[in-house]
């Protein structure tokens, strides 16, 4: 079976079987296959489909078309998260030394991101000494022993994903439910987990604008996840600010040790203990999410969470000093105020210019080889819906030497709405889906 | 505008506009787009099609993409002729001499065959001495003078067809309506003819196997091509069987001057005299199809078509002799007859197959570095539906050094079907669009 033979199957808008799909993959990977003829199979499957059993494939095949990661020498249940991303997301850092704490092991590996603000690894690195990288065995061995290890994927992760991703990004097929589901759960079943929770994000700072298609690549995912033999739930969460108060890495770190040592709550503590309760739940924990967080509730009030983060600190080179000492974190140079120009309500924040801001600060990076400034970022003094007084700050401005305060500026400028009456604001949590 | 929102709109089955579908055009023959983007935009259209609006559009940017043959310097109505191909399709040789006879100038710029047997070009230059290169000036010259010559296609014609059939032929989407009809007809309009007349073959030899299939493809192609500003009609033809007895770049030569000088008849000069007869009512020369058959079979009886073929043999730099005594063309080396295994009637043939056997004798190229024999190929004794006894001989190969009769015999042997009783041949016109 040759491409062309694929090809004009797909194009015709026949199902691929499994050995086809195998085979597709295979040539993808392999490099058997030019890059012209993958985009045009990409753009087969984004104008003609793929169904529930082609996606399960699809996401089956990619994920074992580099390393599988084998966990079974870590002992329990091994859980891992995904967010579709957003800007001033840092639930990862808030839950996954909460859940370690109620005895699931988390053995995550995380993409760096490339985007608004630095990912996972990013933030993380905004620890003096903390190392992402670790070899398999360690890492194995840390989380077995520990429950927590966060490291840097590996460049054979489904390395199918790496060449279909980036072939997307220029053939305008990213939004392509069948092709997001499985360059997502792919990477996700290579890594190994029992239990996956999905944080699929909607509104202004969101892939998915609206609830309704938020809602439906949420039930793909957790549909084709649950197919594969992996327990999977998602939730639906609100993108239309930046979930943290905090933007930027040292920053949204320190709002995590933050809500770890109980100093702080907000939208960024809800979500991740939302998100780590169905965790717990499809672990066998706890049998409510409810229930769930209130084992997490009780992990930041006597301290064990914080604890735990402390260790992986440690365990990964870091300086724990800083988690229980957030002024050891890195500091932007200067600090200045965004003031309100006239007075009323927060009414519309457009989220993504919010992560434009950051990244024109230095918080994030365009290319992988752009330099992030590990201190700088934005702190929200004012949430939506928030009342605010014509002069008062909405917002500071943690500025470095790579920092554009003037675009910054501007784009803060587009993106905020004040209006004179309060409008009613989206819910956090639109729902969940499993 | 930019390839990828142009890619999503096609993707999201929105008609191009006149700005984007130039815009695809000029990104393409300037190289700007990547073929993996070019390939994703033909995946695109093979599946959501392009209206006639914008096949008119893609049809005269691609046109205009390089060159644009200026014949006005040609007196009177200029013709062209276009088949989508065959098996001992040799109808230009006969037609454009006898429509030049007729006083319409044949200015006409061939391809070279990539298939069964050569092209119009590899059948000329099987002529001693033929040239099928002039310098476009004397080449305009030539036919306001003389009425006719035909030459090869400049590279620089049509160049955006060029990068799209090369990525066509490799992602399964060569048998798209919107692509072939804007390929063929993008490269007449470029060679600037009047009026125009297309042969759409159907049958076993044939990219439309069906006639229904060959009838939506002339019609579109009339109807796109009038809207272009010149005069098209096509005609719908029978290839369930070589179009001609001899099968060959020299022996078709020598049953095109058969015909000429009123030695042969049969399909051949038929459906040669019908095309040619629509070439004379659009050019204005007679008002129906068969007044133009009756002036084309005078120009054969007092001999100004074969007159007409010398001028061009001799204005080509070959040798005019050949043209009156055609065993001065190459001659193959050996024959040896092809028996049929049983008595019956000949009741069905492989197009494709007997064109391969040809190939395989060396009359035809798989790629164009590949050597082709001017002397060797095939002539069939017998014709769809004629009786045969067994032991006769149904068919003469004509070989050569580089011929490889075993595999052209077994070719032939798949290829013919003889049964008992006699079945209704399909007929050799189908009909005509306009």
């Amino acid at each position: 079976m040759t491409i062309t033979e694929l090809l004009y199957k797909k194009r015709m808008g026949r199902e691929l079987s499994g050995d086809e799909i195998r085979e597709f993959v295979r040539g993808v990977t392999s490099g058997a296959y030019a890059d012209y003829q993958i985009s045009a199979m990409l753009m087969a499957i984004a104008i003609n489909g793929m169904n529930a059993r082609e996606t399960v494939d699809l996401t089956l095949e990619m994920a074992s078309s580099g390393d599988m990661l084998d966990l079974s020498g870590i002992s329990g249940v091994k859980c891992d998260k995904h967010s579709t991303g957003g800007v001033g997301d840092t639930t990862s850092l808030v839950l996954a030394p909460l859940v370690a704490a109620c005895g699931v092991k988390v053995a995550k590996m995380s993409g760096r991101g490339l985007g608004f603000t630095g990912g996972t690894l990013d933030k993380l690195e905004a620890i003096p000494g903390f190392s992402v990288s670790m070899e398999p065995e360690r890492f194995i061995r840390t989380v077995d022993k520990s429950g927590l290890a966060i490291i840097g994927q590996t460049a054979s992760l489904a390395p199918c994903d790496k060449v279909l991703y980036a072939l997307r990004d220029v053939t305008a097929t990213v939004d392509v439910q069948p092709l997001i589901v499985s360059s997502i759960l792919s990477k996700k079943i290579a890594a190994g987990a029992d239990v996956i929770v999905l944080d699929v994000k909607t509104g202004s700072g969101a892939m998915m604008t609206t609830p309704e298609s938020a809602f439906e690549l949420a039930r793909a995912m957790v549909d084709i996840g649950n197919r594969t033999g992996r327990k999977f739930a998602a939730l639906v969460t609100d993108m239309n600010q930046p979930l943290g108060r905090y933007v930027g890495n040292a920053l949204e770190v320190e709002e995590a040790l933050d809500i770890l040592a109980g100093r702080a709550g907000g939208d960024l503590k809800t979500v991740a203990l939302m998100l780590g309760a169905h965790i717990l739940r499809l672990s066998g924990v706890c049998d409510t999410a409810a229930e769930g967080v209130s084992l997490l509730e009780s992990r930041i009030q006597n301290g064990d969470g914080l604890k735990k983060f402390a260790e992986m600190v440690k365990n990964q080179g870091g300086d724990e000093r800083a988690v229980y000492d957030t002024s050891l974190l890195p500091k932007a140079e200067r600090t200045e105020e965004v003031l309100a120009e006239e007075s009323g309500y927060l009414d519309g924040i457009s989220t993504n210019l919010i992560g434009y801001a950051a990244k024109a600060l230095g918080a994030g990076r365009e290319r992988k080889e752009d330099a992030i400034d590990p201190a700088v970022g934005l702190v929200m003094n004012k949430r939506l819906g928030e009342r605010v007084q014509k002069g008062e700050s909405i917002m500071t401005l943690h500025t470095g030497r790579i920092s554009n305060v003037q675009l910054a500026r501007e784009y803060i400028s587009r993106a905020v709405t004040i209006s004179a009456s309060p409008r009613e604001r989206p819910p956090l949590i639109y729902g969940e889906v499993e």
